[in-house]
């Protein structure tokens, strides 16, 4: 069986070369996998969190679109699709979030670092956080079990977002009787791949030390070239260990051309010349791919013409009939569906009288017997326990004669003769 | 102007005589009050906080849309609907939702009823509420705001939901600069009309005293005779203060008729004249209600058809261009849309080249000059004020000879010639 693998892109700001070799470049190594069926989706409802700036939303959503494409995302293989191009995950979150505890929610780290940074500054727990950031984990499990994916890629810190769907997944399955969903599991990369940045900590947008995956060549260059390193002169050994240059090259070379560009350090390559076969080493993996970028950029009808051309696909193939399935299964259905309704029932039994069972609000329990126009012709006193009520509609079904219909438990509200030709048409 | 009035019914249970006095009633009166635009729609979203039992969701559904029919609801004039026919309500609910603050939700009254009953019990907060419940404000805000009702009938206890739902809609206006939403106004009828039930306390499931509304004609006349009275005899004059069987007889009659059955209390009449008078006048009210009740209840398939009608027509008209404009407003929009994109705006210059200024993250503003391609004719130093860089660029753009481009404040990045030619082509 084909395992799902869903992966959620948060589309905000411009890819660096920190997230292509982190991030975008395994996801798509790993998309070409046997045996796996990959969903790849622009979180564009998420990013409202966060981004309330709509000129920033739409262009990064279209960067990002771009970039993973470049990159070689094949959407003829994967599913690429725009999480506000599937409306049905809205509705899904719903759904959720009726079967949801609130206690859980309240867990959530991402949450919870909030309130720890209000309780910090001495303001209100919840000051300034959004509804939003605190219903984020069922957003993400409506996304990931509209599709039923088995697995999804995660860092350590989102396992409990995945825990989170599980558990949602589970009360849902719990309560509506059936495993409409699959349970999904975390797929954690112990060894997701890490760049330096331009100053030698990880290139991370916050430390402002990126090279932007697809700055034009001459940008690249300067970049490159800006890479801090130590003050040996050429001649003088460089120590590869530690060296932000070093693991940069080893990120975008074989190890064959790792170990060469080793031993250029051993030797004493100088730091120009050392950045100038970087600068190639990278250009010559990114070249092609900026190109491709350019191009879809300067195309960008043509990706959200694919967007939702594979977003419909889904939602054809996937939540529409799922919501379907949903919607019967809380009991949102066809008033008039045979089988369901009273109607339905009562033109199937037209002719025969029931015994109906139920609890009443005191919590007691009764029965009656109705005839087939629903006609009350016995209503019962109420018991404590189920089977007592039980084991009398047993012996009543069997009555045959009028002494049987004498009881305290219940009342005749029709003719003994009415009540006796009820029961027996309930035997035949 | 007319007003829009949306009025939320939950399809839980079957509707009492007290529902049918209290609300049914004088709600389908007031929707045929000029100037009026009436939208009423059957929360079966919302249900679902409360009720996870499909079969009976699905009746109490078919149930209360029978019965605010029977009473006269006349769906040519209002919008009657069902709430999950209408799945933008579930889109837009995630957009008030990243707007709304999560503090405010802290302090919904059914939230922190609930939260109460935990701490009185001695457990958790929030053991066994679940996100639903927390959310239901976010919900009845979409519900409210996706057709931009004026006014919402609703009890005191419902104020708040309505201030909540106008906060919502405020922030959204605010982040997303314009007035998408009307800001929606409760409307609280002081005098909302109570019945009481067989026991003399306010008719209610909860007591367990109450008398279906649709009831047959034999069970609402043996339900009447069991209403609790004194012990005074025929003969006697009876109290109308107080009596439960007299307010509801003016329930159900003209101020004279009321009088009449007010003089026969004092005349001494006997209390099973009076039940037989108090059924009559109930029965003739009813009678014509419940034979179109159980007409509608045998054509299920009619109401289905009814509501899904209305709930498309309610989409076309309101939802779908509303949840089109929102959309847009956050930024979730079509990739291509003309101005919107650097496409456009590369497009629109294609052939030209172009200065860039703009500013580094060490605070100092550069400018570049780039050809029709994108590719890099003049890179500057950086300057301390955007005016100086500006300065540079006006000289710039005038300059026809080599010379004019000798300066230690920036670098050619092309030939001298290319970099007039631009600069030319740019004049032109």
């Amino acid at each position: 069986m084909t395992t799902r693998v869903l992966t959620g892109i948060t589309p905000s700001g411009t890819p660096h070369l920190g997230n292509y070799v982190g991030a975008i470049r395994p996801a798509i190594a790993a998309s070409r996998t046997q045996g796996i069926e990959s969903f790849f989706f622009l979180a564009d409802l998420h990013s409202l969190i966060k981004a309330q700036d709509p000129v920033r939303t739409q262009r990064s959503t279209l960067e990002i679109a771009a970039s993973w494409l470049a990159c070689g995302l094949d959407p003829d293989k994967v599913w690429f699709y725009r999480q506000s191009d599937i409306p049905e995950t809205t509705e899904l979150t719903w759904y959720l979030t009726v079967v949801a505890g609130k206690g859980i929610l309240n867990r959530a780290h991402a949450y919870k670092a909030a309130v720890d940074k209000n309780r910090e500054e001495g303001v209100d727990d919840d000051a300034g956080i959004s509804a939003g950031l605190f219903m984020y984990p069922v957003l993400m499990a409506a996304d990931i079990l509209i599709f039923n994916a088995n697995k999804v890629p995660v860092g350590r810190d989102q396992i409990q977002h995945i825990e989170m769907a599980r558990d949602f997944a589970q009360r849902f399955n719990h309560i509506y009787g059936k495993d409409h969903f699959a349970l999904p599991e975390a797929a954690i990369d112990e060894q997701v791949a890490t760049l330096a940045g331009l100053d030698g900590r990880k290139m991370s947008k916050s430390y402002n030390n990126t090279i932007p995956l697809f700055a034009p060549r001459e940008e690249l260059r300067k970049l490159v070239f800006s890479i801090l390193t130590d003050s040996r002169a050429p001649g003088e050994p460089k120590d590869t260990e530690g060296s932000a240059l070093f693991q940069m090259y080893q990120a975008f070379a074989t190890p064959e051309q790792s170990a060469a560009f080793a031993r250029a350090f051993a030797d004493g390559i100088g730091w120009g010349e050392a950045k100038q076969q970087l600068f190639e080493r990278i250009d010559a993996e990114l070249s092609p791919l900026r190109e491709r970028y350019n191009a879809l950029m300067a195309e960008p009808e043509r990706i959200e013409a694919l967007l939702r051309r594979r977003g419909q696909e889904l939602r054809e193939r996937f939540a529409i009939p799922l919501l379907k399935e949903l919607r019967y299964a809380v009991g949102l259905r066809d008033l008039a569906a045979a089988g369901d309704t009273p109607r339905a029932t009562a033109a199937a039994k037209a002719a025969l009288p029931q015994f109906k069972q139920y609890r009443e609000a005191d919590g007691r329990f009764h029965f009656k017997l109705l005839d087939g126009e629903g006609r009350l012709l016995i209503q019962s006193e109420g018991f404590d326990s189920p089977r007592d009520a039980g084991q009398l509609v047993a012996a009543l079904k069997q009555a045959e004669h009028g002494d049987a219909l004498q009881s305290e438990s219940f009342k005749l509200e029709a003719e003994v003769e009415q009540v006796l030709a009820a029961l027996a048409a309930l035997r035949e």
